[in-house]
This record gives C-alpha cells, structure tokens and sequence, in this order.
C-alpha cells in the first residue's frame, strides 16, 4: 500500500454482529475472533480508516462481557503510534455525535493510530429517553467515531439533514455521509417526500476543490432492493437503490449479510454499490454461505481501487439442500433410508469443510445445514438426528430444517436473508413478510408491518376487528398520500393514478397465510377479505414516471449546464484500468435548492445544509 | 495542599450508584451531578488519585446511557496532563484484575492525570459466565483500576488471595488491600475459616522499607457490625470489624449508606474505620438524611490526616418521624386535622431545606419523608397527599409512609439501613431481616438468608415443609461447623461449647411474625417451632476466645518478637495531633505463615502470598 501521499485507503467492513450467541459454548467468540481478524487486516495494510457499515453489535443493549471484549480488541489495535495521515475538513460537531465533538484521533490524550468510523445498524440503534445507542458507549470513551446518527423527531414522516464526514489526504477529497439504519418504511417515506431528506454538500472554496472532484461515498444499513429484486415486495419492505441521489459516486451497503462485495453498477444511476456482507453469518442460509469477505478501498483523487480479502477466522459454513421426492435410494415407507441419506449429506459436507479451511491451524466445527424438502415423507427427529454431530459440528441441534411444498419456497437467485427465507428465530417478525415475498405479493398499499402488529393483536389479544381496522387505516393513509402527491408533483399524471387505483393487487393465497402459524386455527375469513381487492397507488409493472418540481422551475437548466458531466479519468497512476472504467460520476440529475437559496450563497456559512430536493420517483430502469 | 513530596493524597467516596433512579424525570440527574463533584474535588485538591468504595454503579447491567455518561464524566476528570506523581510498585497484574494488567496511568497510549481506583460492591459485582462486572467496562476502556476482584470459585467456601496495590509517594508507602463484595454470610465464613483469606503483604527488600513503615488500608464494601451494633442480627448478617486482620491501619466501609466519616478507633482493634457512606440517598431513612461528606485523605509516612469535605450538590432530604396519638391538634374523629398537621409538617421541611441549602445555586427541590406513626388512626391517601407538591418536593409520591406501633419499630440510634428499618423497595428480602433485628433475636444457627428462602417457599411454593427442612439443614451444618472447630482449635473450652448449646437462643414474638407479611394467615404454628429452641454454638454475649494452631507453633513467637509496637508517631510535620494520636499499629496479633514458608523466602518471589492464617475468633470487647 502506498503511505502518506494522496491514496486514502479504507477497509471495509459491516455486521459484525459481536456478541452473537455469545451464550452457545461452542461459537461464543466467533464475532469478535471475526471482528480481530478484521482489525488485525487494517493493521497490516496500513489502512488509513477502518469504515464500518452497522450491526457492530448484535444488541443494542450487548452484555458487559461483550462490551469489554470490544473495548478491549479496539483498544489493542486502534492505540498505537502509527500517525493518522488524514485530515477531517468538516464540522466535526454536526457529523459525529458525542459530546467532545471532535473526531477521535484529534483528541491529544488518547494515541489513536487507527481510527475507525461507523454508522449504527438496526440491531444496535439509538434508543430511549436520550437516544443512546450502545455504539455511543465507544464513541463516549473516544474509541470510535460514530457519524450518520439522526434525530428523526416524534411527529411525521420526519427531517433528516445528513452531514457528511468531509476527508482530506493530500489531494485527494472524499465526503463520507452516512445514514443509520432507519425503519425502511420511513426511510422509504422521507425518501420520495420532497426536501425530507437532506444531503449536506461541499462547497468549493477555502482551498478545497470544487464539487466534481470529490469523491461522494454513502453508508447506509437497509434491506436493500436492488435492480434484480425490485419486483420482490413492496416498497416498504426495503430500500431501493434508484432514490438514492445521483451525486454519489459509491454506496456501502450495510445489514445485507450476503457477500456481494464486488461494487456492482446500478443501471440507470451513476454510481457503485458494494455490499460486503456480514463478517459473521447469523441464518443458517444459503446466502450466507458464501465465503465472507472485507473490502479494501483505495481512492486516489476521483478514482477507486477495490480489492476484496476473504476472512480466514470464519466459521466455516456448509449449505445443501434436498428434496427427498427426488432420492432414488430414500424410500417413503423407511425412515431409516431417510436417516442414512441424510447422514451421508452431513459427512460429506463436513467433508468438504474441512478440505477448504485453512491449512495451518486447526479448523473450526463448521456450520451445517441441510434444508429438506420431506413433500410425501414424514419428519425425523432433528434433535437426535444432531447428537451425531455433537463436537463436530457447530450447531447439532439444528442441522436438519424440514420444509414442505418446495416448489413455492425456492430460493430465488440473488435474494437476501431477510426477505428469501424465514429464520426460525425471526419466525415472530417475519411470518407475514416471508409469505409476502414468497407469494411476490404486490402489497403496496398494506404495510408488511401493520399486517404483522395485526395478526399480533388477532392471535395473541383475541382482536377480531384488527385486520379490519388495519385496512381502514391503510386506505386512509394511501388517500392522504394520494392527495399530497397530486398537489406536490405537477405534471403528474391524474389518470394514471385513477388507473393504478383501479388496479387489483393479486390475491393471496390464503392457505399460505393459514398454514404459516399454528395459532391461527381461528381465523376468520371475513377478516382475510383485507387481502383480496384493495387499491393500488403504485405499481412496480408499470412505473410513475414523476420529476420534482423544482426540476422544472428556471434556475435547475442553467445549474445543469453549469455541471460538467465528469469525464473517465485518464491513466489513474497505479489503478487498474477496472476501477478507472467503472467510475462513472453523472451530475445532470442532481437536484438542488431553489435559486433564491444559490444567490444567498455568498452570505451563508460554508457548512449551510443544501435542500437536496426530491430523489425519490426517478425512472426506473429494468 | 502539598504536591509531590512524601504525601499521598487520595480522595474517598463511595456508593456512587451511578444511574439511580435513571427513569425518574425529577432525580435522574442526581448521581451523576454529585459523581461529578466528586471528582471536579479530586481535581480542585490535586489529589494524586480518587478511590471508591465499590458501588459505582447502581446496576451492574448499567444501561447504555448510564455508561455514556459515566464515561463522560471520567473522560472529562481523568484525561489531563497533571504529572502523577506516585508509582505502584507491586505486580500490577496480580492486583488489577484487567487483560492490559497495568495501572491505566502507565498506559502511554493515554493521557491519564487522575487516576481512579474501585472495588465492586454489591450492585455492580461480577456476574455471568465471564464473571464481568460493569467496573471492567470502565477498567478495558483505561478509565479506571479495577481493584479487589476475587475468583471464589464454586465448590465450598472458597479461598481468597487479597493482593494489594503497594503505592510509593516519596518515603511513603502505602498498600492498598481491596475486598469487593462478597455475600456477608460467605465472606463471614471464610474469615473463620483457617487460611480462607490471605492478604499478601510486603516484603521488605528491593529499597522498599520494613514491614512496619507501610500504611495499610483496606477497601471493604460490606454490611458492617461495629462494636455498636454488635449484638445487633446474625453474624451472618454483615462483617464485624473485630474479623478483620490487625495489621490494619485504616479500614475504609463502604456499602453503607449512613456518612461516618470521621475516623473511628475500634474497641481492641489497632484499626480505625471511615464509613464515608453513599454520595445518593437511596432509601429515604434517616440515616440518609444526614449531609453526605467524602473524605480527604493525606498520608505521611505512617501517618494520616482525614478531612472532611461536604458535597454541595446532593438534593437536600428532610426527614421526619411522626407519633399521630402524641400530637394535640390531631383528632382521630376527624381526618382532616391530620391533613392539617402532616402538611405542616411538609411545608416546615421544605422551608428548612430551602434555609440550608447553598445560597448561589437554585436549590433542588429536595426529598422529603414523614415516617406517620398512625396507631389509632387511620391512614389518609399518601399519593393524593402528595400532589400538592409535585414540582415542590422531589418525590410527591411517596412523602408520608406509615407505619403502626411505633414503639416497635423505633429506630435504634446508630443503626443503619441495611438493619435498621424496612425499605419498601426491599420488603421482598428483608422481612426476616427486619423482624429479626427489630426483636433483637440471637440468631445464631439459623440463617436469616435460608428462613427468607424457607419464608419465601412457604408462601409461593405451597412448601408446607419448607421451614422443616430449613431446621433440620441448619443443624446438620451447626453440627459440622462444630466438628471442624473442635478439630482446629486446640485450647477450645470444650465445656464452654457445650454449655453454649444448651443455651436457648431468646423465642421471637410470634405474632411480629405473622404480622409481617399479609401472605402468612395459613402459617401453621408446627413449622414456626423452628423459632423456638434451637441450640446455639456461639453467642456474642460470651464470645468464644480461640486462636490459630499455628500461633502456638514455635515460629510465631520469634516473628512476634521481631515486630515491634510501632510507637507513636513524633512530631509529623503539619498533622495534627488528633491524627497523630490515632494512630495504633499493634502487630502482635499477626500471623504468619508456618516457618518452612519462611526459611524459603529467599527463593520466593517478592510478590507470593503470605498466608495471614485466621484473624476470626478473636476476643471481643465491648
């Protein structure tokens, strides 16, 4: 790695989920040797910052035990002597919240070598009375800086001003926002409501560069939709990448725990998202099965360098499944061929574990799991079946996981843990979103989440009337939403609305709904009705094209002629010609104030919030 | 005061209990406020560090915020470039119980000018698989030294090494033994038990001076028995300091909340004792109404001078006890005069706490408590009494507890909170305590702890044989104790024994019993038997006297004569006299180690622990 110079280099990494199961005896330090061996990474690469995506802890609220596990791998390897050769340009006090203001390198009592810099996720989330998350208590005792921390406010939709973290290494120029993880469906909300969300920019001058020459880098921790999974779910049930601003150049996707690290380009955006997955894998999926890895990043002026390093301390995790229909050597009638099947899937996977650890140490029991899909066969004791395996493999007690009908429920290529499949411990949460997904319900006007508390309240407080109440309250909201859009955007287009509004959403199917919680023996069909023809406002099929208006206004065609679209840069140094092709920064798209607010420009102080407008119906591309 | 030189200065406090009452909108402020005067004196004094008495937290699962604020605190006190001016020349890592097994001063990766030293105490001890306590958060982040954390381990009463922090101040020499809490009922038996307890001494040598010019103190964080409250519970029910060993000089009680600052001379011990007590009040009793104080310790030599400082900003608490049949303008016919009388009473409270307050400053709206003796009246509505001084009075809801019979339940001057009255947050545990202490019963057999679990059982459980059983396994373990005894000791008075257990521990009153809780009505007498006459090994009205079988080995009499009575200290700069005279180091009940451990001391480590042999049975004089 080249030191000092202009090449900021970061390591990348998100979920580090530490404190998982840290009560099972056999994999209770799996997170933080995991969350050593990336520190130890930084170390040895001379990174300048490590950069962490969320989740650092799996609870908001981790045990003593694991919060000085914690402090005491940050203290090993963040104090040292090594000299921090960046320099934090902007308020410090607007974009990191602790109290000392300051990021925590420039404190000149501590001895920071390596600092690190993270958002929150939502397993580790601001909350209470001070809106404190237990990521504050490293920030508190300076031994990370915590940024992307947002008050939303109690009442509406919700403002959210995102100051950015602007970095300086020689000429080299980066603007790290970050976003914690808020709720998708607000997120989503404040996402299309015009000036909701604000995106802090810098401004040329005072020696700094001018706009196109910084390098404009998001974290954000969300379920993602992405271009392939646009069509799975509604809205709410994710974040999609198409109303993220423009301005970006790269988006580091935290909470997805699949490894997709390579920065993939999004069609129709101009910029790359990583997602580098959790270093940890907390479902037993298939998606979380790949190989982990963290992500080195070099930026050089405008241009960036992506190498991904796989992690050695990982558990290793084996995934198979099987449909026993399918078998010629398990016969129905025995069970006992079931059995024999079975064992020699989990030898051989563990097997395969073996051959692919690392030589040299001792290799770690592996994770196995075996979905089965028993469709014509009765169950067998997974418990037992595990007691095999006791000593062998990580999670005995949960090899087998037994699924019916597996024609409804495959994995789709390219889905997430958090909508592909249910985690048995999530099975809470998530019914009604896994049946949502797995049906491809177009639920656009029901909230996933409202359905949920509903079922809730219908199970468990004997409310006949919740599924009622629910659609009442949902229609409501969608004919609010209707009427401000209208009044918002003026070119929409009225009859497209009426139409969509005509639209049936697809009917559910119920026995899916039926069949996925036991308690629901009771459940009255009257109240199933809410599924079957409500209004759709919008649908993924057919797209709403709608601008903001401001676009329109006078001053947005000459700010567009004012921005150069940044040409590829030429030669790049020591960068491969990959990263040189893949930078591709389009500002025509950026929206901003109106001119009243640019001719007051000379008068505001740098750091004066810049109304990023409204990023959120772009066109969507597919 | 005076820098450098010989004089350890340290400042005292203890019972913190940091994010107590962290949910009241009125008081949640309250602990911090005062931990932060505490140390912004350490820092006006120029102490050369802080030392706590355990308690530091209120919880040992601090909440998220709790811990953000206390690292905040600490952060802002202890980060600074004060020079420190003493070393720890003890092994470092035997005493401070972290994984960087250093004084957090000599970490150069940080700026430490204050150092802080605690022991845990009863609410924040370590628990958990880990055994963690929420003091090793603060002691990983190198905020903190993390003293008297013993590993008892889980079989039998468990053996304890106390080492202790040996401090150097020019030609001072301090060594700082540290015991944070361990169950009274344990701890009490094993400073009976033989060898349970060794407290590692210093070796002089290596420029260190002699044995007899070292100051030593010991942290304790306890329920205390002093000579005063002697006859006072089971011993079971807190240490007396007569168990403690005598090369003590100075014994500083934390756990108990009432402010005995002044230090005091033990009847026929060498030791003095300070009891700073709580910075908070935590039950609102009267012992807690006195002014909090912590204290400033400056050490020369072998000799000390304690000052007092009062701490300003602990919310003033009024107390009072009322007899409602004692008072002329009450009358039992009519409700209202009582009414009348008790918000009298309220409003000359509120005005005294106004007049005492620190003029300057907008005094807290402090805490009142009214103990309503109602004999022959009835209770009125303590809530609705109470709303006339929400915004007056820190805790309107609950200004006025009642109680009946007066005469019972008096409090005993002197007595603490921990025996002396029933807190309603702790009836749960302390209903038998309470009767018991309240009837001054010589519980000498049974255990108070097992008769609450036995009560308890009764009650919940429907366990008609719970107090059965509870007898007979109190016997069993009598008997035993009884059998170890007679072994150990070879100048027992075995008639002396013998005569014990005929002797009849006094019966309870029955009906304060059946009183005391309003789940006992089917109390069935049978099992109340128990009480009655159970035989007793030890009484305090004719103390045992026993030595240890190695005090009359041929070694101890030559040690004994090696050690002089350390004199009275002449002349001692700017010490006062009081201090001077206080000051008794009687060494001759020391004991030591069989001589074969001796003659090896050449070849043993400076650090290995000197077996103190057993300090328990010793003559008690009052």
């Amino acid at each position: 790695m080249e030191e000092g110079g202009s090449t900021l280099c970061i390591l990348v990494a998100t979920d580090c989920h530490l404190g998982y199961l840290e009560k099972d005896e056999v994999r209770r330090f799996d997170s933080f040797d995991t969350f050593e061996e990336i520190c130890s990474l930084a170390e040895k690469n001379k990174v300048d910052f490590l950069l962490l995506g969320g989740d650092l802890f799996h609870e908001n609220k981790p045990s003593n035990s694991t919060l000085v596990k914690t402090i005491e791998i940050l203290r090993r390897y963040c104090m040292n002597d090594r000299p921090v050769q960046f320099q934090v340009i902007s308020d410090q006090a607007a974009s990191l919240q602790n109290r000392f203001g300051q990021v925590n390198y420039e404190d000149r009592n501590y001895n920071i070598g390596l600092p690190v810099f993270t958002i929150h996720g939502n397993h580790d989330g601001p909350s209470g009375v001070d809106n404190v998350s237990s990521n504050d208590i490293l920030s508190a005792g300076n031994l990370l800086n915590y940024f992307g921390k947002t008050d939303l406010g109690c009442t509406g939709v919700g403002k959210v001003t995102v100051y950015p973290v602007f970095i300086r290494k020689g000429e080299t120029y980066v603007a790290l926002y970050g976003l914690g993880n808020i709720r998708d469906e607000r997120l989503n909300r404040m996402l299309h409501e015009p000036h909701a969300v604000n995106w802090v920019q810098p401004e040329p001058g005072d020696g700094t560069p001018a706009y196109d020459d910084w390098f404009n880098i998001l974290v954000i921790h969300q379920n993602r939709r992405n271009y392939l999974t646009e069509t799975k779910g509604s809205p709410r049930n994710g974040i999609s990448e198409l109303l993220l601003p423009r301005f970006l150049d790269l988006v580091i996707w935290g909470h997805e725990h699949e490894c997709l690290i390579d920065p993939q380009e999004v069609p129709g955006m101009v910029f790359h998202v990583t997602q580098p997955g959790s270093s940890i894998a907390t479902s037993l999926i298939n998606a979380e099965a790949k190989p982990k890895h963290v992500l080195l990043l070099e930026i050089k002026g405008t241009q960036y360098r992506p190498t991904k390093i796989p992690l050695q301390s990982v558990r290793p995790f084996e995934y198979a499944e099987v449909v026993l229909e399918d078998q010629v050597d398990v016969d129905p009638s025995d069970e006992a061929t079931i059995h024999v099947h079975l064992h020699q899937i989990v030898s051989n996977l563990i097997e395969k574990a073996r051959e692919s650890a690392a030589t040299g140490s001792l290799p770690k029991p592996p994770l196995v799991r075996i979905k089965v899909d028993y469709s014509g066969f009765s169950t067998i004791n997974s418990k037992q079946f595990g007691q095999n395996y006791v000593g062998k493999v990580a999670n005995p007690q949960d090899i087998l996981v037994f699924k019916k009908s597996g024609k409804r429920c495959k994995i789709t290529q390219g889905s997430t843990n958090s909508s592909g499949e249910v985690d048995i411990n999530e099975l809470n949460q998530q019914t009604i979103e896994a049946l949502v997904s797995e049906s491809n319900l177009q639920m656009e006007i029901l909230s996933v989440h409202d359905l949920n508390s509903a079922l809730h309240d219908f199970v468990n407080e004997d409310d006949t009337r919740a599924f009622h109440s629910c659609l009442q309250q949902s229609i409501e909201e969608a004919r609010n939403k209707l009427t401000t859009a209208t009044e918002d955007s003026t070119n929409i287009d009225e009859q497209q609305i009426a139409c969509l509004l005509d639209q049936n959403m697809q009917a559910p199917e119920k026995e899916a709904i039926t069949e996925g919680r036991t308690g629901l023996q009771n459940l009255q069909t009257d109240t199933l009705s809410v599924f079957e023809k409500p209004p759709t406002l919008e649908s993924d099929d057919e797209p709403v094209e709608s601008s903001d208006p401001e676009e329109n206004g006078s001053s947005s065609s000459s700010q567009q002629a004012g921005r150069k679209r940044r040409a590829a840069p030429g030669g790049g140094g020591g960068f491969a010609a990959a990263a040189a092709g893949r930078r591709k920064t389009d500002l025509t798209s950026f929206q901003r104030a109106p001119t009243k607010e640019d001719d007051a420009d000379a008068t505001k102080k740098r750091r004066a919030p810049v109304a990023a407008g409204r990023y959120g119906a772009v066109i969507r591309r597919r």
